[in-house]
């Protein structure tokens, strides 16, 4: 195998020939492999059984003897609190622990901000003119929908080996009051698998920001979400923030998703003592109290922050194999053509993939006739729009080693076939 | 016993000597009883134990497949959807099946309603210069908290013994287009105990609003919270703004709050298709879905309806005594003074009590020093103002029945001493 540009125009003849045969042994299967879905696999969710019982009629109450059937408590249990801090890295005074879902609190976050502002004396961003706000793409589409549903204006910065382009970033921020925040998943970034460099997270506590109601909404998705004995390391931001001075620039979000279960998890917010302070003063007027049973039971089937650490170690054991077989798959394919790069994350749920420029969309529009489905192309991108039309997310936790060998034997097969193609035009 | 004001000067001192022995024997007691609490009692919630452990590892899933545990289904499980269909008397396409509070489903309705109108075409409330909201009173604090929070402009509506005073809410609506909406608890309403007459809900449903935006926020809370086997009959509303021809006029909420748990239970929104997939359309960007599996666990727990009823009947067993004990006590303490009136419901979870003009704020106040809390007189009205403060709420839920009647005792004693104090003044 050489360099698909260095191939004669009789091999590449030749190569086209090869890879229509093949794939239409594959479209002959009749396949329907999804790699869309970044969720837990049955057997992952599966490792949290205990979670379902472990609260029961002989253990319903905290330790300091609250009911929590009943009303109450607007932030959450006092151990969940506690856990969540550690989880966090955060004091019990800077966090507050919710329902099953870190996406509410950061719609909700927006909405207030809308509202209300973001402080005491700030506007609310509903009656600006204009709001902007960054995203770093290839990033997660539910962010940008967000800001798309509220009319919030994205600038589109495109996300660097280390995380984000910070010269860019700063200069923006530096000039424009009307930008209001930045989109941030900081540890294994959904898609691309980055985590954020010590030096990114300083300079994002210390840039100059003309809005000073400028907010980073860090989410914090794959926090203990490692594939390996040696994760990245993301330096905590709160306390970058308050060493920086800009103590109530952060809000920070995580949730037990993709630990416990998706869709019945705890979520949890975290920031300044301002901030949570603000933040609990609006939140009485939306609920009396979060489902403190659920809180309970997962502090009861954790226990402690090592509980959480134990159960990823056998996550890990479940999604490395799916990683890794994207590696050596898309190596043994297309790893000396020079036509495509993937990202070989540490943890989280996706691998990004780059195509040549153009190629994308009709790469993933191919593979979809052998009955392999990807997340559109452009996805990823604020307004669905990928400027290099090169961007493929993948996402592997769902689906079986098998069913991803054979997906990623048709994406090789689908990005040579376009990249043929769209040189020949 | 005779009226109060029909007592010499020589007998109303010697009822007063009377009153303060009492108050005193009362106060060296040192009691400590909360009547302010409007949350089930611990006998109540042991009824649902079952609840708890009923989704266990051999049971996750919804009839047709769904893994309750994973991501998705914004709008609920199928079975949820439909026994709340039921419950809620809609059809299934009219409901929205959520989180564990239904304030939350109003609050949120609220926000989106002030950042993006209640349809596709109507302004933002956000917009517009001013909001109103006709707000039925006494009525439920938490309520006239999100007017408030919103700086939406509270007009108080006193509730009369058939639910509203139409005349006046017809007359309002007909004339301001400011006016977007109404606040109603329709059958055992919080506090008056009260259920809106057919005539009421044919009103509400009918009558000409100048705006064309307005919205009944239906917040049927006690739905099936009966106390007796004849049970308060209310008009499905939906129903009748259907033939009205206003079939997008109202929003209707409920929960499993006060049915399973105050804190874990199930909340639903149900209104017309229109709104309920505009609402939908915009829920998407919130949160990828409700905790599925305590929506399953609540219809595995009730199978159906008639397992609602079930329940409610063993609630009613246990609340039906702290009403009576109420009646009782009051008709023995005040009954032939005619100094105060109480209602006395069918259902629900308060009893509203009016003392004469002027007195309510020092009837609270000196029970507080008897070691008897009652809720804040005031609080059941927009901006805590009862203008002839007169109104005490009553919430008999959690106490015991002794509690309960040494209480209402102390009441009585507050009620004719501070009337027989302001009647010299």
């Amino acid at each position: 195998m050489k360099p698909i540009n260095k191939l004669s125009e009789q091999e590449k003849y030749q190569l086209k020939q090869k890879l229509d045969q093949k794939f239409e042994i594959f479209r002959s299967q009749n396949l329907s492999l999804n790699m869309t879905r970044g969720v837990p696999s049955t057997e992952q969710l599966d490792l949290s059984f205990d979670l379902l019982t472990c609260v029961n009629e002989n253990h319903y109450r905290t330790k300091n003897g609250i009911d929590c059937r009943n009303y109450g408590g607007v932030d959450g249990i006092p151990e969940a609190k506690q856990l969540f801090a550690s989880y966090m890295e955060v004091t019990t005074d800077e966090i507050i622990v919710a329902g099953n879902s870190s996406l509410t609190l950061m719609h909700d976050t927006f909405m207030r901000a809308m509202v209300k502002g973001v402080m005491k004396d700030s506007p609310p961003w509903s009656t600006l003119d204009k709001v902007k706000f960054i995203c770093p793409a290839p990033g997660y589409d539910r962010h940008f929908s967000i800001c798309n549903y509220l009319n919030i204006e994205m600038l589109t910065v495109e996300m660097t080996e280390d995380g984000l382009n910070m010269d860019e970033i700063e200069s923006l921020v530096a000039e424009d009051e009307s930008i209001k925040g930045v989109w941030c998943v900081p540890k294994y970034s959904n898609p691309t698998g980055v985590t954020y460099s010590d030096d990114v997270v300083e300079r994002l506590a210390n840039m100059k920001t003309r809005a000073s109601d400028f907010r980073i909404f860090w989410d914090n998705a794959y926090a203990v979400h490692d594939h390996t004995d040696t994760p990245d390391k993301l330096m905590p931001i709160l306390n970058a923030c308050k060493r920086a001075g800009n103590t109530d620039r952060v809000y920070m979000f995580g949730s037990t998703a993709k630990i416990t279960f998706a869709g019945a998890g705890v979520s949890a917010m975290a920031a300044s003592i301002n901030n949570i302070d603000w933040l609990r003063s609006q939140m009485i007027y939306q609920s009396i109290g979060p489902d403190k049973i659920n809180q309970l039971r997962h502090v009861t089937y954790f226990k402690d922050l090592d509980g959480i650490y134990q159960l990823m170690q056998k996550h890990a054991r479940i999604l490395k194999p799916k990683f890794d077989v994207i590696q050596t798959t898309l190596t043994k394919e297309l790893g000396q053509l020079e036509i495509a790069q993937w990202t070989n994350p540490n943890g989280g749920y996706f691998v990004s993939v780059n195509t040549p420029e153009g190629c994308a969309k009709q790469v993933v529009e191919m593979a979809k006739q052998a009955g392999v489905m990807f997340t559109p192309a452009g996805a990823t991108y604020p307004y669905q729009k990928d400027p290099l039309n090169r961007n493929i997310r993948i996402a592997p936790s769902f689906p079986s080693v098998e069913d991803i060998e054979k997906a990623m034997i048709i994406l090789a097969i689908c990005i040579q076939r376009v990249t043929l193609e769209s040189q020949n035009n």
